[in-house]
């Protein structure tokens, strides 16, 4: 969707969409070679099996299709990645599969489960079911915080009804992001933080000024001494 | 699309489709379940892009897109598979993808280098460009015959549209199975015989007397002495 | 998906499958043509856009998009029955997008609007949003009755899960399709009676006792005098 | 694909994809309701059915696939059309199935009789079996030229592998335009001209230059005095 050339140099990490909401053989092909050229960590980004809607809206599957689903489109990735050389390293969920996760505890349990079974970590944000499900079942959670999305003091993301929900200014997204990985804190929409140490941060690339929001992380990031890497879990492939 | 239930019990291997031309997750993994229950091989059944049509229609993919559709559909299948404590055993195309690449050698080379890429045997008819070009990137190639279709003497398949092409019978389905597993010989449509030796024998699972046709083959091989397991390639899992 | 064959000669009017949840542009050219063969009367059935779930999966689309996916569809019916020299008769929803339209307004509008916007009837169930809205938009509702399934004393057809909720026997059906035809009156899974005038029965073509059921209902309600004949609206088509 | 809003202004006539190679029943929509805000003469784009490959890929489907395809794509367009009080104006096949129609007659017929069989004129090629079709059967024929594709001295399209078969210039394009509209002639790739009278010139919108080229051709043929408006045929609605 978005512009993988100007994005890439900024990240550490992508998820690749796997063909049911996006993406098809031949773009996975190019995208993961792309990730291979510019040393990423490359996860696999599964959604619900609806191409017009860009997995953006709930198909009401039962946890059965969810999982195999689910299981499918990391499997896929899994292979593609190892037929170029790579390893993949990680499952994130995408768009409204994602959303569902975080509250609806049979979305949860079927991704985590499928994860799992393939012997991955997956990417979860705080407080939500998601997160809760894959620590029940064991599988290695990698806490992911975006530094262009405001959160409530329960450490849910806010939602996009609200005003200021959002982050435009790359710099604000860059303060916040340092905010984040060098103290472990989240300023909260509705007044003061919650505490998070972050495995990753996400800026989402379908957004067109992902590519400068990326920079300015990067940036501020490195001018505080941290080192940028794609994540890894001990006693996993990375 | 055929009876699983009443075949799979005269069967050693299985072909699965992949979901690009039939099945979805939850189906492949239904059957991933049942051929486990039968303790039967499992291969990937890889097809063009093409729901409405089975698969059945050439679709005019360049050969980058042959190579990374056919490596999505084997890798989603071999995924799949080790989630259910099963190992994929083998690829084998379906349909249009898999006559276009008897006579049509960037197809025949994509199929190949997909599967090799996976590690994994492919089974191919004799004089095909998909045996050759197997065989030419080193491509474990399991040999393939069908006991209901007739064949030329020059190794191929009577085209569908000669008199006599497809073998209705299923004792002279079973008959002609023993000639080719006992003495390596097939008879021919245009006279006379041809050697092959079949590392494994096909009946189409979409044919309503496949179950019939399968049941006389075992019972008529099994009469002669031969034991019926699943083809497994020195030096692969299986 | 049923055996077309086996039930049309029982029927005064099919649905037809648009393509989004089963069908494709041949099956429902050969499906028109099958109709015009037997005299019925053809509708358009639109569904949610879910192949593999057979549109029995809510997907959550706007109010827009459930607009525009049922105009899409309805209009490729109607325009190929005009093709075929028949005039398309109605319009009644499938699977999930019924069962949403039923307590969902948005969704019921959308529906009825479409309907409308293409100068067509609309088939619905008794105490639905769908029939509340065609009603409140001038939409002409012709009112369905299931004979082989159970309704509640207020109306609404009884859950699946309740014991009882399905008729099976051919016969059980037939009685229940003479008293709703000749005295307004549905029997009540608890208890009673409510009262309804069906402009037309509908039995359901997936269910394998669905040709059964269709023959011994139409003979009943022939015994009793009833003449049975495709629904018509007056000051429209058909 | 392109940018709608940038191109509309310079245009008159726009072809709508159905939804088989791209679109979704809401962008036709919205595009019909832009196509309605500017003015343009409306015309369905049908093509094979294959998003990845974006029509560009055959599909080796029969004759009665063609027909039964392209029938229900343009009676798709034409109902949304007359939802949004507009009359679809015209036919003329995308990517893969138009380039088939060139050269494969039973493609061409398949077209041809779709169009006629829901009462359109078809926009066809000079030098085409689909010209030659759509004038056997009776389909009224709309003659299209492209200002920026050189072509050959027999009126075929020049293959892309030629050296100048595209036109970037937008002042080159405008150039030919003229020449095309005033004179009727085409400046031939291979030496020389060929005579064509054009009803509608075509600038193709997934081309990033179609903005400038649109406008340039545009205000070329208005300089000369040449009024541009949708095309319209004789006796049928526009």
């Amino acid at each position: 969707m978005g512009d993988d050339a100007a994005l890439f140099p900024s990240l550490t990490s992508v998820n690749v969409a796997c063909g049911f909401h996006a993406g098809d053989p031949l773009t996975i092909r190019r995208t993961l070679e792309l990730a291979q050229g510019y040393g990423l960590g490359v996860g696999a980004h599964p959604g619900y099996p609806d191409r017009v809607g860009f997995g953006r809206r709930i198909v009401e599957a039962t946890p059965d299709e969810e999982y195999a689903d689910t299981l499918y489109q990391i499997a896929a990735l899994q292979g593609m990645a190892r037929a170029s050389g790579l390893t993949l390293r990680h499952v994130k969920p995408h768009g409204a599969l994602s959303t569902r996760a975080w509250t609806h505890a049979p979305t949860a349990e079927a991704i985590a489960r499928a994860t799992r079974d393939l012997g991955l970590p997956l990417v979860a944000l705080p407080a939500t079911l998601l997160e809760t499900e894959a620590r029940r079942l064991g599988v290695p959670v990698v806490l992911e915080l975006f530094p262009e999305r405001a959160y409530l003091r329960d450490g849910r993301l806010a939602p996009r009804s609200l005003p200021g929900s959002s982050i435009h200014d790359p710099q604000e997204a860059a303060r916040r992001a340092v905010l984040m990985v060098t103290q472990g804190r989240v300023e909260a929409l509705d007044g003061g933080f919650f505490e998070a140490r972050p495995d990753t941060l996400c800026v989402h690339g379908d957004n067109p000024q992902a590519p400068a929001i990326a920079r300015a992380v990067r940036a501020a990031l490195e001018a505080e001494g941290v080192t940028l890497r794609a994540f890894s879990v001990p006693g996993l492939p990375g």
